[in-house]
């Protein structure tokens, strides 16, 4: 049962957590977020996901209004009075409280929520999932902004189409899903993903990194949605789903059921996350 | 001084009114809105606003909780409390309090904020304004939603450059600015504007019946930057700014000062509301 929030740096009880509706997130979607698991009290991948975070602001012209080291004490003091090891950490930067509901304000708003983990996080991806894609380019796709309106406007076509999730292509090349990477594994084992127009996922470069030390060859670019008619598997990372294996696309079957390169992928991930809090 | 507005049809004291952070507003950026003028307690050209009100709440998958004329009487009774006759009006209709932080729940919060209106408000474009043009395309450009984070993050390019404004085109294809909609006058007196990929303004759509009833040749077709240098004027319309000459894009002059048919459109538009006004 997650109690507290911290808002601006203060700890806050879950239902008074609230924004004035003159924040310019309310009025005008301007905002960011990042998203990282907590384990043990420990944020995983820390460095990684703070280093986003602060270049994330950047980009947006927001300003963090804490230091890395705050921040960080911030995340490991909420989880301690809500008295929780394990869990999902949510940042949410808000443009703050606007005079006249456009320019920004000198402060922004700060939100640190919990989440409760789902149950074996990353290790339950058993069958892979099913798909649809969608002619979509989003909008500052380096940045992680708070604007999810058109993966949320998705969902009831989503649903209808008996699949769970869907990626992103910008007339034919291949991006990413609402909330995840996407990758290819082609027909000589490479794995195949894009490389521009994307958010660069944590979970992307700890992958990537894991496939290449693993001897598997990897591609970072433009990748053409027809190359699905050749690849052997699919799978997607992001920081809650892991490795996430993807086994069809618009009713097009590419596996029958998580290939091998992706189990194995998955596997190495897990390892690295033990080893993360091995040596923390 | 403004002392209420209404959260989801209660009057709320301003300093009270708030949403609680699991708002999908703040959390990702999913909601719509609309803005318009009242005078002497009526909102102006109600019919138009409400229609496109609940025009882009159907086309974002949101409900808005109250039905037309419960909404009217909202905006006229918060008016009343406030002890206003003048005002503009917003309307904001988020997401909603989601249980996973995306998933939209059955019930949107809906906000209606009053704002103070600009002294002498669409007769104070004296000079006209100096704007900057910007390659970008807006997201679900037909709809009114929340989604402004690239017209914010372009305000201090705004301002480094002496302008006051912007207007988006799409690889040389004007569209609109980030809250007006965009018309050129050509070296035969023709307004060109864009008619497409852009959001249908009010204002937008009585200038041009007047301007067609004053005998002004209207071109609404597919508008290239190019043309500016053959233009005579430019102006925008909004809620906000009625008819507003544009004299400098880019530091190309259009105009030394507001030109005759913008002079022709705002007196025209002043008298519309006159009129609107009368007749009610």
């Amino acid at each position: 049962m997650i109690k507290y929030y911290t808002i601006n740096g203060i700890p806050t009880l879950v239902e008074k957590a609230v924004l004035h509706v003159s924040d310019l997130s309310i009025l005008r979607g301007y905002g960011i977020f990042d998203f990282f698991i907590a384990r043990q009290g420990h944020p995983l991948f820390w460095e990684d996901y703070a280093a986003r975070f602060y270049r994330s602001a950047e980009l947006t012209g927001l300003q963090i209004p804490f230091q890395e080291p705050e921040l960080k004490a911030q995340v490991q003091n909420l989880l301690r009075i809500n008295e929780m090891a394990d869990a999902a950490v949510r940042f949410v930067l808000t443009g703050g409280y606007s005079e006249d509901a456009y320019t920004p304000p000198d402060t922004a708003n700060m939100i640190i929520m919990l989440h409760d983990l789902p149950a074996n996080i990353w290790e339950s991806n058993g069958k892979g999932i099913k798909i649809i894609s969608h002619d979509y380019q989003r909008d500052l796709p380096e940045v992680k902004t708070i604007n999810y309106a058109m993966g949320i406007r998705m969902l009831p076509r989503i649903r209808a189409a008996g699949a769970q999730d869907l990626v992103y292509h910008d007339g034919g090349w291949i991006r990413e899903s609402a909330r995840s990477n996407f990758y290819l594994v082609d027909n000589h084992g490479a794995i195949v993903t894009p490389h521009e127009q994307i958010l660069e996922g944590v979970t992307r470069k700890h992958v990537l990194e894991l496939a290449r030390q693993a001897g598997i060859r990897v591609e970072e670019r433009d990748v053409h949605i027809d190359e699905i008619n050749l690849a052997t598997e699919a799978f997607f990372t992001s920081s809650t789903k892991g490795v996430m294996p993807v086994t069809h696309i618009d009713n097009r079957e590419i596996s029958d059921g998580p290939g091998p390169v992706s189990r194995q992928l998955q596997a190495l991930f897990l390892k690295k996350v033990e080893a993360y809090l091995f040596f923390i």
